[in-house]
C-alpha cells in the first residue's frame, strides 16, 4: 500500500523569485525584446501578478518599456489597487483596445474600482451592445447577483432535442467563451431545468432534452447578495446558477469559476477584519495603509483607556500591594484571548450558517461552559503562580477567581456580541473584536481589582 | 440607469428555522412518514446541515426515527465531527450500500475520519475494483493530489475527430457524474491539451480535436499539494486539473467544484488558527472544544507571566507613581493589535504568494513605516492623555515615547514573524500571534517602565 512519488519542488502555479529578478534586468535595460520573450508564454494571471510584485518605481519603468501595452485581461487579474494606476498609463485607444477584449461582467467589475473620468472613457470605448449590458449591470444593487452576472449563456427551448441543440450550437449562433450547461426555458422564458454538455455528447439525437435533466435545479434571484449565491454554488455542488429577474425570467448566470473567486474574497475580507485591518493589499502606499489600520488601533486605544479608567478606581489597592499590578494583566490577557477564540468562531459560524436561530442557546452555553473548564484550569496554575512568587494565598485566591469569571465572561461575551450584531445588520467580522476585547479588558481588570480590594486591603 | 428589483427575502441555500422544528416536532412524536415527507425533496447537503443543527440527543433521536437510513452522499457531505457518530448508527449492510453509491474520491475522504474498525468495514463493503482504486488513493501522502483527485475522466487519443469522441461518448462506455473537458492523450498516455465540451458540441464532426484545443494547458504531479492545485485552479481560471504519475501519465482530475471547497477549508482553518482556535466544528462535544482551546490560552499564559515578570523589575517605579500602573496596560495593548493587523496581512499575503523574496524588504519597511506614522499620531493622543490626567508633562513623554517604539518593533514582528516560521516550515498562522503578542507585550511593559524609570523616578 506504499507508492513511490517525488514531491515536486516547483510550485503548482504563479511566477518564480529568478523570473521577477530576470525581468527587472530586462526593464533596467530597457530592453524590450527580452521583456517580451519573458513575457510571452505567461498566462494572463501571472503578469498581473508580476506587476503586483514590483515595486512602485519598478512598476512604473515596466509600463513604459512594455511596448504592447496591457490588454484587457491582465488588468482584470491585477489587484483592485493597481487598476487605477495601470490604466492611467494607457491612452484612449490603448484602454479601448483592452476593454473591448473583455466580458460584460468583467468590465463591470473593473469599471467598480475606476474615478468617473475613467469610467466615462471604458464606456465610451465599449460599442454600443457591450455599454447596454454594462449600464444595466450597474443599475443592480452592488454585492448583487445582477451586478456580477455572465449575460452569455446557452438556452434552449423545452420541447427541443438533443440533436436541435446540436445543430443550434454548430450553427453561426454567438457562443459564450465558457459553458457547461444548457439552460431550457418555457415560452414566458423561466428556466426550466438544466442538462450538462456531458449528457447532451453522450445521449442519442433523438433523445429530448427534458429526459435528461439535472436532478436537482435552482435558480436565484437577481438582486440576491452574490456571495450567498456563491454560498449555494459551494453548498449545492453546482458549476452554473441561473439568475432571473422579477418575472422569473432567465437573464443570466453566476459561474463556479466567478463564484469561487467571490468565496475566496470574502474569507479574506473576514480574515482581515477580524483582525482590524480594512480591505488593502500589499501594493498599497505606506499613507493609505496607515489610515486603514488607524480606526480600529484608535477603537483599540478608547478600550485601554477605558481598562486604565478601571484601574484608576483601585488606585489604593495597587499602592496597598505592588504586586497586584505585576500580577494585574494576566487575568485581562487570558479574558481577551479567550473571547476572541470564541467570537472567531461564532463569526465563522455565522457566516457559513452554522450558526442559526435553530442552535444558537445550545452554541452560548457550550462557549460557556468551554469558558468555565478552561478557567478552572488556569484558575489553578495562576493561583499557584501568584501564591508561590509572592506568598500570599489570598492573592492567589483572587487571581484564580478573576480568572474563572473572566473567562466565563469572555465564552459569553466572544458568542453574544456577534449574533446580536448579526441581528442589528452590523457585520459581526469588523465589529465584534472592539466590543469583546472592552468586556474582557474592563471585566478582567474590574473583577481581579475588586476583589483584592474586598480580601486584600 | 435605476431599475426597480425586489430584494428576496428568502436565503439563497440551506434550511429555514421553521423547517428544524417541524423536524423536531415529527421526530419527537416518532413519526416516520412525516419525517421522510419533510425530508424527501431535500439535497443531500441540506440533510446534512439539518442533521449538524440538531443537539446531540434530538440527534440520536433523529437517527433512530429515520427508517431510510442514512445514504452515502448525506454522510459525504456531513461535518467530519459528526460521520464517526453517525456511521456508528449504521449495521454493516446500510454502511456497504452507502459507501457503494460513492465515488471512490468522496470514499477516500470519509475514510480519512474515520477508526481502522471503521475504515475495514467501508473497505469491506466496496467491491473488488473500488477498493482498489481507495487504496491506490490512500498510498499517496495525505493532503496530495492523488489523495484526493477523481480517477472517472474522459480523455481520448490525440489523432481523434469530434466525431470520433461523440460517438465513444454515445457508446455504452462507463461515463463520470460530471466531466467537462475531453482530455487528449499520447500513446504513452502523457496529456497534450483539452477540448471543453462547449468546443466539441459547436464544431463540426469532421474536425480534428486537436484543432480545437484550449489556448492553456497545464498539468499538476500527482504529489502535489492539494491546496496548491485548487489555488491553481483559482488563479488561472481552470475548470478541470489533469493529475499526472512521475511518468507523466494522466492517471486522474481534480474538479473545480472540489477545489473550491478546499480552498474554503483551507481559508477557514487560517481564521482559526490565527485566532488560536484548533480545527473543531459547533458539533463537537464541550470537553473537546475546551482542549483544543488550551493549548493557545497555555500559550498565552506563558506570555502574560513574562510580562509579570518584566512589571516585577520595576516594582519600585510603580509604587513610586501609580499613575504608572494605571496607564501601563496602554502601550502593550496597542502594540498588541498593531502587531497582529501586521502579521494578519503578512500571514495572508504568505498563503495567496503575495508575499514573496521578491518583495520581502520592501513590504517589512511599509510595515514598520506604517507603525512609525500610526505610532506618531497615537503619542501625540496618548502623550496628551497622560499629561492632562495626572497632570505630569514627563509621564507624557514617557507614554508617548514608549508608544511609538512599540508600534514600530509590532510593524517589524508582525511581518518579520510569520516570514521566518513560514522558512522554518512552520505554519505562520498557527504560530505567530503566540510570538508577536510575547513581543509586543514585553518590549510594551519594558521600555513603558524603563522610560519611566529614567526619567520619572
Amino acid at each position: 500500500m506504499t507508492e513511490h512519488v517525488d514531491i515536486p519542488e516547483e510550485e503548482a502555479f504563479g511566477i518564480t523569485d529568478k523570473f521577477v529578478s530576470d525581468m527587472m534586468v530586462a526593464v533596467d535595460a530597457n530592453d524590450e525584446n527580452e521583456v517580451v520573450r519573458i513575457l510571452e508564454p505567461l498566462h494572463p494571471a501571472d503578469v498581473a501578478h508580476l506587476i503586483e510584485q514590483l515595486d512602485p518605481r519598478d512598476r512604473r519603468n515596466f509600463l513604459t518599456v512594455w511596448p504592447g501595452g496591457i490588454e484587457g485581461d491582465i488588468i482584470s487579474e491585477l489587484d483592485d489597487s493597481l487598476r487605477e494606476e495601470v490604466i492611467d498609463t494607457l491612452n484612449r485607444d490603448e484602454l479601448a483596445e483592452a476593454v473591448q477584449q473583455l466580458d460584460s461582467d468583467d468590465v463591470v467589475d473593473l469599471i467598480e474600482d475606476l474615478d468617473d473620468q475613467q469610467t466615462e472613457a471604458v464606456l465610451e470605448a465599449l460599442d454600443d451592445t457591450d455599454r447596454a449590458l454594462v449600464e444595466q449591470a450597474l443599475a443592480y444593487p452592488e454585492e448583487s447577483a445582477g451586478r456580477h452576472m455572465q449575460v452569455e449563456l446557452v438556452r434552449a427551448p423545452e420541447h427541443w432535442t438533443v440533436g436541435d441543440a446540436i445543430d443550434y450550437l454548430r450553427s453561426d449562433v454567438e457562443l459564450p467563451d465558457q459553458f457547461y450547461h444548457i439552460i431550457l426555458v418555457d415560452p414566458r422564458m423561466k428556466p426550466v431545468g438544466y442538462v450538462t454538455l456531458g449528457r447532451v455528447l453522450s445521449s442519442k439525437r433523438s433523445t429530448p432534452l427534458k429526459e435528461v435533466l439535472e436532478d436537482t435545479f435552482r435558480t436565484f434571484h437577481v438582486a440576491q447578495d452574490v456571495e450567498e449565491v456563491a454560498q449555494a454554488i459551494n453548498h449545492y455542488h453546482m458549476i452554473t446558477a441561473p439568475v432571473v429577474d422579477d418575472d422569473d425570467r432567465l437573464i443570466g448566470v453566476i459561474t463556479i469559476d466567478d463564484a469561487m473567486a467571490f468565496l475566496e474574497e470574502a474569507a479574506e475580507e473576514d480574515i482581515l477584519r477580524l483582525a482590524g485591518v480594512g480591505e488593502g493589499s500589499l501594493s498599497d502606499r505606506v499613507i493609505n495603509t496607515t489610515r486603514q489600520r488607524f480606526p480600529w488601533l484608535a477603537v483599540n486605544l478608547v478600550t485601554a483607556i477605558l481598562a486604565s479608567l478601571v484601574i484608576a478606581l483601585f488606585e489604593d489597592v495597587i499602592s496597598g500591594l505592588v504586586a497586584i499590578a505585576v500580577l494585574m494583566p494576566i487575568v485581562a490577557s487570558m479574558g481577551g484571548n479567550a473571547g476572541t477564540q470564541s467570537l472567531t468562531v461564532a463569526v465563522r459560524a455565522l457566516a457559513t450558517r452554522d450558526l442559526t436561530d435553530a442552535n444558537v442557546w445550545r452554541v452560548i452555553r457550550r462557549e460557556i461552559l468551554v469558558g468555565l473548564f478552561n478557567g478552572l484550569i488556569f484558575a489553578v496554575v495562576v493561583g499557584i503562580v501568584g501564591f508561590v512568587w509572592f506568598g500570599n494565598l489570598t492573592l492567589g485566591f483572587v487571581i484564580a477567581a478573576a480568572m474563572v469569571i473572566n473567562l466565563v465572561v469572555a465564552g459569553l461575551a466572544g458568542t453574544g456580541i456577534p449574533i446580536i450584531l448579526e441581528k442589528l445588520g452590523i457585520d459581526p467580522a469588523l465589529a465584534s473584536g472592539a466590543f469583546v476585547t472592552t468586556v474582557t479588558d474592563v471585566v478582567g481588570f474590574f473583577v481581579f481589582l475588586g476583589l483584592a480590594a474586598l480580601w486584600l486591603i
